[in-house]
């Protein structure tokens, strides 16, 4: 199946909404571009993706979206360099995880050239969208969810892909103080927690809330049987940092294969840090925040990059990490962001020019 | 809050849609009645209730549902008696429980009033919906979704409450062959299993899809983390019976707490069956399927209402489960349709007249 640009429809908004946007103030998620992808799956197959004006989107009450929470969604960003190129990180690495989550919630797969004729096609469109100021870029939101009717929990039989934008600031507005949950869980064994599922993120805000009323700003999940094992942060996969050695869990059926976490695995080991891929139980890292070994906690994700952890509750008591200069966390954000924003030569191949 | 019947605005459908419906050959939750409860919630409270023309809903691409799955859901019936008076069975059960949804959802609960007088009202409007015919009934959905906007993964600050109804016939077709499941997992420990989460449901249709390929109708849950016991099925709980016994798994976090099982739990010990609540291990069923002390099992639910099993497969064999007269699954069948319709005496108090 394949999709020239050339192919793709685009029904342009009648007037732009840029004017009314302050990007010197952006929030993260919450003001959208012009335009959107839109991509309807019916019949068997997905139709003809389209580029229209951002617009509402009208469904039947029984939309299966609203029932079963079918639905997978994506999170990407795009960037302008000083000469207005536009980039985006491992965008095919978002597509095959769009897929994958896809198929482990029965919903059908996207060809590559729908997706990504597509998003070239839209940010195109809306490049004038993309923030140039350091710190911020242009949000992407691919999402399909389940428009086929009936109150029947089964797959539906129609479903919608959109791709959607919103210049975006920072994530987290300085360092983050991080509960380790000893209750609640995010995912099960044989579960859909290394997929982006609309549902996975619905069941942590209850547990989030409760932890933010304790005074924390996000929760480190554990694994749903023994609560012993680090697995990852609300959207954001973790790095702890022993001694110099920097060490991050496993990827397993729980636990989302993060993009930013695995090019600061690479990037790490390029920087000649010792790099661990291991479980790490929540008593080595009480361990080592005792005896003063325990350096570093960060988060790495798409949406918040490299977030710093300034401390962790556990078990009633709280561990704070002391602050340090040169920090593995400064210098990955350094070395991803200036390859993301074309600041320095990419060795590894990930920055994709669009063009 | 008290929200007295008359205080229910209805706007009522300019035409019915009712004449083109064939209501000796209804399907599951596939046709839908002329009206439907509609209630937002924004400004930090609940607002009016409304009873309106059953209607598309209009949302914005960002609203939270099409991202993180934030919604629940409940499911109830309406039957209507010889003398057209409309029941309903057990109706707060099902407004509490789709509370305890709510709370774990970070959705905000629904005051009582507005569900049951809403529910009310729209019976009451359209009655005319509700099937006579034996076997036949009104399937009623309450649902609540996430209708404010942002890609951010927080609780919604708007929702909205719908309840829409559909004349239904059977669910399944038959008796059902089932797959005990040692893959894949429906819940986590303190996760959301126990709640009606849209996210549940999806979770489930790759894994039962791959069941149906097998020749399986359903599958039958087991524990996350040993696969040893038995949990559930997709909308059911389930009832084994070995030797003259009825057999029950306890609830728990991972388990929905079906309004069905626990008054069949109660009308077989008013039968003077021997009912045990306790943890049953497949090893457990597997041993009686071998030694013919398993009679019957039977799923349990308001869509289903009792569902015989005729087999179930486990470890690359399969198990068939032979006839036998005078069921459990039968009498249990008889009993709670009986109380559900009208035919016989109530002495548990769960008819709940509409008037
Ligand atoms: C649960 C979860 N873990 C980790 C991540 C980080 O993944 P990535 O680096 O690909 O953005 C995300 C966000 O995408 C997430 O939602
Ligand atoms: C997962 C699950 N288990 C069990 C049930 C049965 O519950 P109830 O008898 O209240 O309908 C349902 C359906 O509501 C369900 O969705």
């Amino acid at each position: 199946m394949n999709t020239a640009v050339s192919d793709i429809e685009v029904i342009k908004a009648k007037k732009t909404k840029i004017h009314d946007v302050d990007f010197d103030h952006l929030s993260f998620g919450s003001t959208f571009s012009d335009h959107m992808l839109e991509c309807n799956y019916k019949d068997g197959k997905w139709q003809a993706p389209k580029v229209v004006p951002y617009q509402p989107i009208t469904l039947d009450p029984s939309a299966k979206i609203f029932h079963y929470g079918q639905s997978v969604f994506e999170g990407m960003k795009a960037y302008k360099d000083a000469k207005n190129d536009i980039y985006l990180f491992r965008p095919l690495d978002n597509w095959k995880r769009l897929n994958i989550s896809s198929k482990r919630l029965a919903i059908p797969e996207v060809p590559e050239s729908y997706f990504m004729e597509g998003l070239k096609t839209l940010l195109k469109l809306d490049s004038e969208w993309i923030p140039k100021k350091e710190g911020s870029s242009l949000y992407i939101r691919p999402f399909i969810f389940a428009t086929g009717k009936g109150f029947h929990a089964s797959p539906a039989n129609e479903y919608k892909f959109i791709i959607a934008c919103a210049p975006s600031g920072a994530y987290f507005a300085g360092k983050v103080k991080v509960l380790i949950e000893e209750t609640y869980s995010r995912s099960a064994n044989g579960g859909v927690g290394f997929a982006k599922a609309g549902g996975n993120y619905a069941g942590q805000f209850y547990p989030t809330q409760l932890a933010v009323e304790k005074g924390y700003q996000q929760v480190i999940w554990t694994d749903d049987n023994t609560h012993e094992y680090i697995e990852e942060a609300g959207a954001m996969n973790i790095f702890i940092r022993i001694n110099d050695t920097l060490i991050t869990g496993p990827t397993s059926d729980r636990i989302l294969d993060g993009i930013t976490r695995k090019s600061i695995i690479e990037l790490a080991k390029a920087e000649g840090i010792a790099v661990e891929v291991r479980k790490i139980s929540v008593h080595e890292v009480v361990a080592a925040a005792k005896n003063g070994s325990l350096k570093e906690m960060f988060g790495a994700g798409t949406a918040a990059v490299i977030s710093p952890i300034s401390g962790f509750g556990y078990h009633g008591e709280d561990f704070d990490i002391p602050e340090l200069e040169n920090t593995y966390a400064s210098l990955m954000k350094k070395r991803i962001t200036d390859i993301q924003t074309n600041k320095c030569e990419d060795p590894f191949g990930w920055r994709f020019k669009v063009e």
